[in-house]
């Protein structure tokens, strides 16, 4: 079972039970997301800035556009951390000090590179497109090359990386067990609603299947 | 109309017409919410985490636990920024390129005090605890000394505060309207499921209503 090597900065030092180091756990969180946040320091100053991304192999490519800043100031090769959160669930305890959350995150630390290589930015902006709808790419009019220009992209390699996971239901104090309150897990989930149509749709234009999109989830990049 | 005075670190650079400083919105934002993504350096390398959060008129409280890497290295005071991102939509366009994402999102900037005053705490554990289920807090066991003892809060000011907003249809190139694929946006949404009652419940325990947690979007804290 491949696994990330935990460093000093990886190391999960905070209930360290919920530490996940595995490849495969690691890559289904990040392909089951789409947004992460994006971390960074200009003068000593951290910026979090939320931007989509999608894993290819152990690289993740994300947006560079919303990072502009830290291009201009801390340039190619900013150290940068990358994580994703996905919310399973409220854990609703017999006691407030036990309330807590489900879910699943994924940090990534690491020196973030600008993506300069045409066919390599080619390929990072075809899988972004199709990590939020598979076959979009294919069913679009396909980038310019001055758009193409016009956009940056990061890339980040899965190196420095530890998840971090919280399943199943509250787990209270032994005595607080006699208390008559409801205790359980309340599922949230994220989803789709009805394709609202852009208003100069051409007539005759098949309607999106929104199944398309939740495919997304449980679905694990090559 | 109150707004929050854009620095030269909250002014909005990248598409400047999505910014928001309106007071109004950015709380109503925070209050939608209740996951933050906090930002802080160590040695120059960023570290984002995902954390639960809420607003107390122009105050965040934000659980430490899970920044206590920050808390031991930076101590009290550090410099954070603290990210809230909601999710809307999906923006599909007719080309690749013009592909976007309806969100709206808070970026707040400033430095983390450690609360330690135990009034104070309490306080803030009660709305953090409510900001997820309105009411929770009275009808379960409140913390005991111990409890809030463990328990590390951190306090960020609204002070230093910026928001970005996109929504709406696509936008795009006018020769691609002419393109026979499917336009707009799909909505994205939060949902909670079927609460899933813990297996030692007492008997005849009233089911929490998940509407309670719904009710969260559209509220405005004090």
């Amino acid at each position: 079972m491949p696994t990330y090597t935990p460093t000093e900065r990886t190391q999960v030092r905070r209930l360290p039970k919920r530490a996940v180091y595995d490849k495969a756990q690691v890559h289904a969180i990040l392909d089951e997301g789409f947004l992460c946040h994006v971390g960074f320091a200009v003068d000593g100053q951290p910026y979090v800035i939320p931007t989509l991304y999608a894993r290819v192999g152990e690289r993740i490519y994300f947006h560079g556009s919303a990072a502009s800043r830290m291009l201009r100031s801390a340039g190619d090769g900013a150290q940068v951390c990358l994580t994703v959160t996905l919310v399973d669930g409220f854990v609703l305890a017999r006691s407030a000090f036990h309330h807590s959350m489900n879910y699943r995150s994924v940090v990534v630390l690491g020196s973030a590179r600008l993506v300069t290589d045409a066919g390599q930015k080619w390929e990072a902006l075809h899988r972004l497109t199709n990590h939020i709808v598979p076959g979009r790419w294919e069913e679009v009019r396909q980038p310019s090359e001055q758009e193409i220009k016009g956009t940056s992209v990061l890339a980040l390699d899965l190196d420095e990386v530890s998840a971090k996971v919280r399943t199943g239901p509250p787990a209270d104090d032994e005595e607080d067990y006699a208390l008559p309150v409801w205790a359980g897990v309340v599922p949230v989930e994220m989803m789709f609603g009805e394709p609202l149509p852009d208003s100069r749709l051409l007539p005759g234009v098949r309607e999106i299947d929104s199944s398309r999109l939740k495919s997304r989830a449980n679905r694990t990049n090559p």
